[in-house]
């Protein structure tokens, strides 16, 4: 049975480096090179960043700049600008910040969920509806993802049943929300548990399950991105050079690094609309900029292979 | 179509750190240091170990115990020793040693076969006739497997077609080898390349396709190893710490690295009998040994997951 037949011709990465990545780094980023790294991300193809998260400036003064950065963005054509938003709070500066998306994260853990948002994952689904319910009222076309994190497995309490994971995931959409994914926040994913888990939820609500986060803190991240192409889903979140991590796990790795996916994806042939070279030269600058955190990924160090480029993609 | 209900339930892990990984590290490890790094890792469950290469001490002095780490290997209860031999004089002196098995390698690429072996992939198959013929009149036991590497392409002539790569794979078998392994040996692979390639091998050669040998060059060497196993190959190599590299991409890292694909498979529920607690220890040590060398992976910095040993295996 050829299983590689069944890969998505296209796929998309929406970049969560700006997000995810910077907010694992104590650092702040001048604004200047987030706009500078949005620009260069989008010039090399990029159509989907996650630019920053509405949260109290006390609380990651390193994305506080986030209203600035939608702005920027959304001057740039073709390009999908998201947010993430922890609460209705935040879901209405999303609104009036111009975003065409944003991220509301639910916890499938409940010990994960109390720790991190105080709130337990059904008053998350709950706060969702109050979101839905503003964005109804204010006439805004922003997209409401709910995102199920802890999907694997999670530090603190360990196992998280596959059974609690579908059924918030459908508690959010039943709330509102219009699209949901999936992430292994910490790095429990194996591609079997990934396979299992996305056929599942894709069997349940198809194309609203939108989009894979897969950390790469035990090196699994791109596997468990190929166990979830072969269930048909098609985006994924990355980090350019891998940035971000976990506090649970000193020195770990964070998200999937957005090139070395975009290699693996151009690989294999499917369409990213990503030029691997201009992400590579956006990753040595955005190195610069980050000397002495701790980097990820591998293709920077080894170049595409010399094969790469005699397989052009079909139109 | 739950593409996970195909994997299979037992998976074998081949050490060639000892091997693969030394011979590129320009230091020259003990044999005690050696046979104290093969104690343990039979003594963490690994059951196959190639301990070395019987090629001329001046080419490869980081290797020119390997009879001596054969002797020792042997007292092992239950270890099947391997080690890899470029031709028939190494051929002669691994049926001396009393290894279980050799390694003979063939490059599929003619450029790559030219500059490392110093002959085309069908001299190398006529060789492999010749030491079948030194094997059985030699009445030893010893298995012959061919490796064909370079088999998804080549730092030096770029593509290397397919049906080459299987035509010298059946070549190697009509020889008189045993069984054969395809090795992705610069890191070019994918998981979609590992798939149709194998899948075409296994329905030519069936059991006979032994092994997968993967690089983790640009990253993808864990998720080839999923996409290999999705074929029913259930036999890898791997070295401990991803050690080893590729003198065609510096800094690169090296095989896939035994306890970071200890920890795939286990977490998959796939039996490998191995400790990985003890592999980890293991690595610690060796660590120590190679300090100042690059080494590899990414479960010896996160640990494992909570939820790992919750999930016993079945008998």
């Amino acid at each position: 049975m050829s299983h590689h037949l069944h890969l998505p011709s296209q796929a998309i990465i929406r970049e969560v480096g700006l997000r995810d990545g910077l907010q694992s780094i104590a650092r702040v980023l001048p604004t200047a090179q987030k706009i500078e790294w949005i620009r260069a991300a989008h010039a090399a193809g990029q159509r989907e960043i996650e630019v920053g998260s509405f949260v109290p400036a006390r609380l990651l003064p390193q994305l506080a700049d986030t209203a600035e950065l939608v702005a920027f963005a959304q001057t740039l054509p073709g390009l999908i600008v998201s947010v993430l938003v922890p609460n209705l709070k935040g879901a209405e500066k999303a609104i009036d910040s111009g975003a065409d998306a944003m991220i509301v994260p639910l916890s499938a853990s409940h010990a994960h969920s109390l720790a991190n948002l105080r709130k337990t994952p059904d008053e998350v689904v709950a706060e969702v509806a109050h979101i839905r319910a503003a964005r109804d009222a204010a006439g805004s076309k922003i997209v409401i993802e709910g995102g199920v994190g802890t999907a694997f497995g999670c530090t603190i309490q360990g196992e998280v049943a596959e059974s609690e994971v579908l059924r918030l995931m459908l508690a959010l959409l039943d709330a509102g929300a219009d699209r949901v994914s999936l992430a292994d926040t910490v790095g429990y994913a194996d591609p079997a548990m990934v396979s299992r888990l996305f056929e599942k939820a894709r069997a349940l609500v198809g194309d609203r399950l939108w989009c894979g986060h897969f950390h790469d803190t035990r090196g699994l991240g791109l596997a468990n991105v190929y166990a979830a192409l072969q269930t048909g889903v098609n985006r994924f979140d990355a980090c350019l050079a891998g940035i971000g991590g976990c506090p649970h796990a000193p020195g770990a790795s964070g998200n999937v690094s957005s090139e070395d996916l975009a290699y693996m994806l151009r690989s294999m042939k499917i369409d990213t609309g990503i030029d691997i070279d201009a992400l590579l030269a956006l990753r040595k600058q955005v190195a610069g900029w980050l000397d002495g955190e701790a980097l990820h990924g591998t293709l920077w160090q080894a170049g595409l292979p010399k094969t790469l480029n005699d397989a052009p993609l079909a139109a």
